[in-house]
């Protein structure tokens, strides 16, 4: 065939199939946040999952992730900072408008937003969250809430509970822990149950995982702690489990549906710059998209999109300028190390010893051993955050894991997609443009 | 019109436009490597260019960079690293194979591959190199020449001057700097020219931009500085006009070429923790490739495709705990850390004030005024190193500029790639399928 006809046949099929995509929104919505996902995390968890020291040639399998890569999101927020917290990243995600650090579906000048979820709920589409955190925390907030300060947790709980002016729920399930948000005492020395106002305006309430598998009919809410999480790397996986539980209830129902799933600790391990803790959520993460992948590809209604609010830690592969990341040694911790420390702040000195090299078996250097006992013999407030310190120094120097600070860096972070849609988030572009572009295709 | 023809068109055209990618391979290639450009340096330098302090919405405009972005690429090495080092990075991109960190052009047996360029010359292309560093440093080296560590500088130029089995030269167009490992005075006291060689055997030698703006024939070796080129900071912009001076060149004998051009000293920026410096280089290959894009696109015969080797200094935005990322700041920093520390070195201490408030004109706290005491005074062999630390770290406490080591790191690079053969680098890749993608067209 001649190069010309080609060509001509190409641009007029893009120019069909683009029109066709614009005229053919997707009838399903599957947004996922890896909450402080950058791109080190995943270039380590490839290695990490392949689990070997040695490579020779291109050998390593790619993950998921690498898989459906499509392309990078800036994330910059509206104040002057550059550098986004998870309150004005998710903001932007749910609503496609910059706002300041902190803030929760309000915009710079702290009026609320409208949240996609919002829009979809007045457009006929269910609307569901699962958050591995508090579903009153700062990514999962943002999506169904306006309030000023991400603190407002109790707030936000309110808000949960109290239902539209037309009478619904503003969701219609909801998967996640904190129910201290919802059932409290509060500074008058009253009683407060927003769960019991949940139930009352139509939603099943559950406690457990058991509980939410026993359920069959929205609106459900599944506070599974009573705090946080743990973290998978102390615990057992359990997004997969939770995202099957939620396609199962949205899918019996048949309504169309705006989905919002947060793999929330990722961010944690990364605030407390433990790399092998990270790993395990990023795991965590993979065997819930792998899920989500074949949900998707088997059908053709549904666009999943995937990135994450900003990375955390300023993590590294490689440091102190050693050219050298051992990502299978990082199999070898049991414990994260938010547990670790405060388990030796309460464990005598003789005990240490053994604890230490069970869960981080690595062979200690004289100056690491000296300052086990400096830190042990402390009394002061912060004896847990020196012997953390500590743990994140001894990590740092085995596997050359790397870090530059406790909080957020602003570099842009990946943006995955699978799916008939997945063109549409192609190359670099704005965290507030993928929000942009979901809403478009529900308005 | 129907769905499924829709469908059916756009999945014909799909295959038409495959094959008729295979047939066609295109005549030109073009490989820029930014060298030790990960992701961070791309998207501080978004803010750096946009130079603002302040931010509303999403309308900091996309860089070059950003708008050719289309994947990633991993790039560990052979050995059980994960982290490579230029020599290494470069012998992939080169040839595709993956090797020990510091070989040039040899594989993990320490045999000799063949590079691209090889091929290339084999096939009657002309082969063409550009680095804004000496010629014989690790990526223009591993293009050409085979040694077994990139330490061989002075055998790296005496293969460059080697014609091939047929006379030729193993190259047509080589431009960079590094005179000193091509004419020396050998440990035997004996005058080493292999300039000379190259002038007999057909190459014209030239030592300056004018001398380099004054050819018309291939092949060419423009060596522009004794040693390495300053930085841009300290200097001034050269790549935009060592990219038009190598196309000039290569266009007007009219045969297909393969031309690698390397920004060579983000890495060197990187190394020193430098992020103004980084940035200057940043823009200086931005510059140039803004002249290759359109180059490229207006025409329908060049293929271009740009990546990093490895990022460096594990640099974030963000630091310490800080949410915060001063990209403004950077363009009030007037000098290199690297000359200034070598200035400081050997300048009284009463002069030091005033050059600092010029070179980096941000107050200093009373902490930092008493190490710049305490550096001062110092008479020890690593004074410069001290004062070049204290100058990072005024960086990083007035920018929020954070980097964890002197070294490189090992998360995934951007792939960025201009013209009709750009679909071939979309998605994530290892760093050796965009050399494979090369050479098959090539072959």
């Amino acid at each position: 065939m001649q190069r010309w006809l080609l060509v001509l046949l190409g641009a007029l099929a893009l120019l069909l199939s683009s029109q066709a995509r614009a005229e053919n929104a997707p009838k399903n919505i599957i947004l996922v946040i890896g909450d402080g996902m950058g791109y080190p995390y995943l270039s380590a968890y490839r290695y990490f999952k392949d689990g070997r020291g040695e490579t020779q040639q291109a050998d390593m399998q790619p993950t998921l992730f690498d898989q459906y890569l499509v392309g990078a999101a800036s994330t910059y927020p509206a104040d002057s900072t550059l550098v986004t917290d998870s309150a004005a990243g998710a903001t932007t995600l749910a609503s496609g408008i910059k706002t300041y650090n902190g803030a929760i579906g309000v915009d710079a000048e702290r009026e609320p937003v409208t949240s996609m979820m919002e829009i979809a709920k007045n457009n006929g589409y269910l609307t569901a969250a699962v958050a591995t955190t508090r579903i009153t925390h700062a990514t999962p907030a943002a999506f169904f809430t306006h309030v000023e300060s991400r603190r407002q947790e109790k707030e936000i709980a309110r808000q949960y509970a109290e239902p539209r002016p037309d009478g619904q729920l503003k969701f219609d399930l909801l998967i996640g822990s904190g129910r201290r948000h919802f059932r409290f005492e509060n500074d008058a020395g009253e009683r407060v149950d927003y769960l019991a106002d949940l139930t009352r305006h139509g939603a099943r309430v559950v406690e457990s995982t058991e509980g939410l598998q026993s359920q069959y009919r929205l609106p459900v809410v599944a506070l599974l702690h009573e705090d946080s999480f743990p973290y998978v790397i102390d615990d057992q996986p359990r997004l997969k489990t939770l995202t099957q539980e939620a396609l199962r209830l949205i899918e019996a129902d048949g309504r169309p549906y705006v989905l919002m799933i947060e793999a929330s600790m990722i961010d944690w391990c990364g605030h407390a710059r433990d790399i092998a803790c990270a790993m395990h959520e990023v795991a965590d993460l993979e065997a819930a998209l792998e899920y989500l992948v074949a949900h998707v590809e088997g059908r053709d209604d549904t666009a999943l999109v995937v990135t994450a609010d900003h990375s955390t830690g300023g993590f590294t592969m490689g440091a102190d300028g050693q050219y050298q990341f051992r990502a299978a040694l990082l199999h070898e911790i049991q414990r994260s190390l938010y547990v670790m420390s405060r388990a030796l702040t309460n464990m005598p000195r003789i005990d240490w010893d053994a604890y230490i090299s069970h869960a981080i078996p690595y062979p200690l250097s004289t100056a690491q051993q000296a300052e086990l006992n400096r830190v042990a013999s402390l009394t002061a407030t912060d004896k847990t955050d020196q012997i953390h310190e500590l743990l994140v120094n001894i990590v740092r120097f085995h596997t050359g894991s790397g870090f530059t600070t406790t909080g957020h860096t602003g570099e842009d972070v990946p943006v995955i997609a699978a799916g008939p849609w997945r063109e549409a988030f192609r190359g670099q572009q704005d965290h507030s443009d993928i929000a942009k572009q979901l809403i478009e295709w529900i308005k």
